[in-house]
């Protein structure tokens, strides 16, 4: 098993750019290609102002060292074909990453592997005519990738074990903290996570037992503070005074009567939505989203550089 | 309305005790009755330890000042008949809520109003026959509440729209984060959604999809450093360009998908929680428990801290 020395990033979007930035960050050479016009200029100030940041914020120091060991690729087959790893992010439709994964299968040499980015595909989908389809797999990351450690690991049926271990060795080392997937399923761990919340949430709300506002502030000033350290197990570990199993048979059949009481269709009740929106509009209007947005990144540095 | 300046603690076990100095910290008189022999001794002990925790966690600066604002006394209506305002936090049964709630409606001033730090019973469970019932209902923290800001507030049939007003303007007040719920349900809004997550946690791991570990993992190094300072409504609003309704847009019919593969039945599977129990005892053995309850809190004090 080779080390890995050179990462090729292809597509970088912010995604891309964010994972260029965790590679550079971990000592790795990056190559970007990206197909857009003028995606040099583009993105290279935008993984400027990036690396900018973090440096700002106190979560690594030296700039120019991380930014002198990306370089951009004007065509697909020279970022791949010297790389050991490609980290593919292309744009998220299902024809443009069975082309992108066809166009990376022809260049990669024999040592390398590949993980897609996507979050709403499973590899299974995009892979199946590569001819290293057992060197493939999806390595999702949480936008953004340099900020939010968590990567999940998703073998398609015909990726080879080794290499879905050597993918989780690889964000080890860069820093990522990683998750593996015995298997395909849609959603991955994440966002079925993330999904259940939203259901219970949303129909919370349909039903009017709280505003969206207050139902924010019971996870921002209640539950998310347990789970920016801590996961959902270790949590109800903690919060018996035999642990898990101690927990589960004192609170067990509480949460049980939740669910029998939830409505069999999960949808997202249209009519909830567009009010939800409505009060979301009324507390950040449509124009402040995009500074909310640079204000969630400084609270997430903030939130990372805690929990050291 | 009167101003707020004397609080009764009933029943001042862990939960109560956190109530204690989260109203001794904002200034408030606190008399503390437990029921329980030697309760001044043990207890008093308790609180200076967490006030000094604070101290050390650099949360609050003058634990001689709040100490000398808490009292004991021994008989319910010693506490009571002075108070403007009651938290009971007695024994989690509804056999005991009933008995403690019919000994607060007798000493009650006219002008307090009562709040019980349940999580398990709604209001109307054990609040029926008392003649002030319309100044009383749950007022249910997270716990330690001098950590976790979040209150839920959830008024019975009969608790008068005012005095829910008041409990969340108190909470406000004496610096936790307050939610309104319009009427009870089971599980309160807190709890529901930390079921939500708790089932499809189980489900995923009991389907043999990832570790416990893994699973956990997810949260704490992914979505819980969103939860830990936004909420699910806010996190999905900065997650598409126009905000909240064009992510339902774009994903929702995603996550209706993942509704539909889930199991009809959310009982936690038996043997999965048996065998997540048994990986996390492997992680963290049962003697170290209370090592890492500490360790959570003293995270608990950096979280907090970093979201200031």
């Amino acid at each position: 098993m080779n080390a890995i020395r050179t990462v090729a990033i292809v597509g970088a979007g912010l995604v891309g750019q964010g994972w260029a930035i965790v590679f550079a960050r971990a000592g790795k050479q990056v190559v970007i290609h990206d197909a857009r016009e003028n995606a040099e200029a583009i993105i290279g100030a935008q993984i400027e102002k990036a690396v900018a940041d973090l440096v700002e914020g106190g979560l690594c120091d030296d700039a120019g060292a991380i930014l002198s060991r990306i370089r951009f690729a004007r065509d697909l087959d020279d970022a791949v074909s010297g790389c050991d790893y490609v980290q593919e992010s292309a744009f998220e439709r299902i024809d443009v990453k069975r082309e992108v994964s066809l166009a990376i299968d022809a260049f990669l040499p024999a040592h390398a592997f590949v993980g897609s980015s996507t979050s709403g595909f499973p590899g299974s989908a995009f892979y199946e005519d590569c001819k290293n389809r057992a060197r493939m797999m999806v390595v999702h990351p949480v936008n953004p990738p340099h900020l939010v450690p968590l990567v999940e690991i998703v073998p398609t049926p015909w990726t080879a074990p080794e290499e879905a271990a050597r993918a989780r060795q690889l964000m080890e080392d860069v820093g990522q903290s990683a998750v593996s997937l015995s298997r395909e399923i849609p959603g991955f761990v994440l966002n079925r996570l993330q999904g259940a919340l939203l259901d219970e949430a949303f129909a919370l709300y349909a039903e009017g037992y709280a505003t969206a506002e207050d139902i924010d502030r019971t996870v921002r000033d209640g539950l998310g503070l347990r789970w920016a350290f801590m996961g959902p197990f270790e949590t109800i570990d903690l919060n018996a005074p035999k642990g898990l199993a101690d927990y589960a048979e004192r609170l067990g059949a509480m949460y049980s009567g939740f669910a029998g009481q939830r409505k069999a269709n999960r949808d997202w009740v249209p009519e909830a939505v567009a009010r939800a929106d409505a009060e979301r509009r009324e507390v950040l209007p449509a124009g402040d989203l995009d500074a909310r947005r640079s204000w969630r990144d400084e609270m997430l540095m903030r939130i990372v550089k805690a929990k050291r």
